[in-house]
């Protein structure tokens, strides 16, 4: 079943190692079928060398193991919880790529620095308030998810597909699993020049760029008037 | 038509990710002949894996497609305005690579610091400043080029083949489209030695370059004294 | 003789300079019989290029060749101090890995800022104190590992399977000489996003991971609790 | 003639872009023939891809072409001075390796962090004095090999076989061509791992290492104790 996503969830997770966002397991893509209702996720522990199309895992929204004989990623709540609150993503990627993670456990917001950041995120990607101490020993997963998604309360997620988890890392989304792990990508190169920036001028207020030119480059790439591409 | 130029420009272009200086799509190049005053540019949004020859795009000065079924690059007009303004230039290169791009997002030039810099930028590589709302809001990319060029005022452009473009990134050009990338490699190299020189000792007064240095190192490379190289 | 603990020490020391923890010959790997109270370890000196099954060296607890054309390492001494004090380890790795080292010659602790951390290593990576004039004197690698043992005094060495020598580099134990140098990777990785993330926000108090989140994930991947994982 | 020679100044110039220490034509290797005075050295400008041993140029000690059709590095009188100062060693090396080079426009030595320096520099590694206007103006590559001779002054080249020239980047030297060029890459590895040191721990005599450990490193690796390697 669902043969198609199982190989674009396959294809993606294989794009992390070769990106160089990932380290042993470190990471996990899904991708859901909105039809169905169901998730192609990454098995758990399982090498990126070892991994076929056979070892994904299909899951319903309750996380119940619909087909495959591996479990599913320990991170699999926190995608599920994405897929109920956020309805227009289609795909989800979890990484410990370093300069995201950095920030993560800096637990500061990436504020746009240019128009790199501009082209793919409206505005500051945020960091998670710390989870506390109840949710992080009851149900973990699930309460990372409800604290990515209470952190986007007010805020349109795919106008800024990526969130920090404090003291943890980055996950990202996107309208299909490919698209989720390019926005791994993308968060990571912002996160790096972020650093970068504040390391030649370590002053916040100097040089966050004007709301014009960040509204100009993200508009030039998205929504009706986009007019960047073919 | 322009045979030879579009091999030039392909290659080009293709020399960017090989040298690490884009990810994805991020960067465009291209080359003019003077002679017809017809530019050859990279066409917008398309993978540099699947760039081939015929996908290139040939405009003339005021941006008409000559030729061509793509899209030209979203930047186009900005390497218009080079062209128009800096008669000696035979090619431009615009990347987001991770240092430059860096500078340019904190909103300083590059100070001369060594010989590497000497050898090939005549003093500061400079920083625009910050475009007004009205300049993104209208013909944003043609300003771009109008604030570069603004930039070079009263400055030699061959002898500084670079720019930072604030809160966005850099444009290098040269006397083909090959040399503008070369520029664009020797800019990243000099940005990041840039860097590190100031995180090992940060303090710009102690160890700007010398005068009689830079003169030496640029004028050994360049100009009727010059005596490097074959 | 041992050919298996041979063919995976020499499958660990050539995973180093694969995964670019070393240089020339700047690092080694060894793993133990248990049974037979055996060490298999690296010759000192030797290229990885030309390292073959048959150039280890075979010794024992007191660091007598027992089977060996070549001079083992010329840490072998400090591994022996390890294996006879830390009786669950069944390998040892030691390099020149940039981002460990330098953290090393800093001399200063790893502290855990985040779940990278946390699902390896249970608190704190620790930096020995510096080594005394008697103790570089007189059988230098002998006490550089009696150095180390002195800093898990009332640490389980199996919770932090790493240290930093002070002024020298990292050295990592695991069940075998293959987790030996995964520990090496890990501990490289959480090293170099330590450095980024205090460069991000040089904060000691700000960030430093919660006790409940470091729990967590150490124990969701350790111990009798443990779910991560097929 | 000198075939052998020239094989080997060969092959330790390919070593250089290999190791990543080199971009484009940034780097010369040299190596001296003491019975007959002749040194064989890199042609100035030439490509390493395009660079084969019949472009290699011959020199006498006063520069004099020997053999050869293309014109030697334009830092060939710096190769010179070093030879004809320091009697011992048998090959140089230049680069604008990116960390030593910061170190060199930083204008700072050097200074023994830990035991990966100690392995092969026994003690500082200094950076020169900026050159003088006069000396930049007349003979300036001669004058440069002036300047790294009176930097050693009292100091023994062998002990420390590599320099930074002010604002200018690293030379290195050794026992022949490859050594030289080994020295380039223990250099570079040296000078980042510094840079890293300090930005984790920013005190230079909190962690500037002891002499004993010093001695013991420099003294196990080489002179009539050394009990390192084969």
């Amino acid at each position: 079943m669902l043969e198609k996503l199982k190989q674009e969830v396959l294809e993606a997770n294989l794009e992390l190692p070769k990106k160089g966002l990932v380290v042993y397991t470190w990471g996990n893509v899904s991708g859901i079928d909105r039809d169905k209702n169901l998730v192609v996720i990454k098995p758990s522990g399982v090498k990126y060398e070892d991994l076929t199309i056979d070892k994904l895992v299909v899951i319903d929204l309750d996380g119940n193991v619909v087909e495959g004989d591996y479990k599913p990623s320990s991170d699999t709540a926190t995608h599920l919880e994405l897929y109920k609150a956020f309805g227009e993503i289609g795909g989800v990627a979890h990484t410990h790529s370093e300069w995201a993670t950095s920030y993560a456990q800096a637990g500061v917001n990436i504020p746009p620095l240019g128009t790199t950041h501009a082209d793919y995120f409206y505005g500051d990607i945020p960091c998670t308030r710390a989870m506390r101490a109840e949710e992080i020993q009851k149900e973990y997963e699930k309460q990372t998810g409800k604290v990515i998604i209470e952190t986007f309360d007010g805020h349109n997620p795919m106008e800024v597909p990526a969130v920090l988890v404090k003291e943890h890392g980055p996950f990202t989304w996107g309208t299909d699993a490919h698209n989720a792990v390019y926005n791994s990508v993308v968060l990571e190169e912002v996160a790096k020049m972020a650093v970068k920036t504040f390391t030649i001028k370590n002053d916040i207020f100097a040089h966050k760029m004007s709301q014009d030119l960040l509204d100009k480059h993200y508009l030039r790439k998205h929504g009706v008037n986009a007019y960047y591409g073919q």
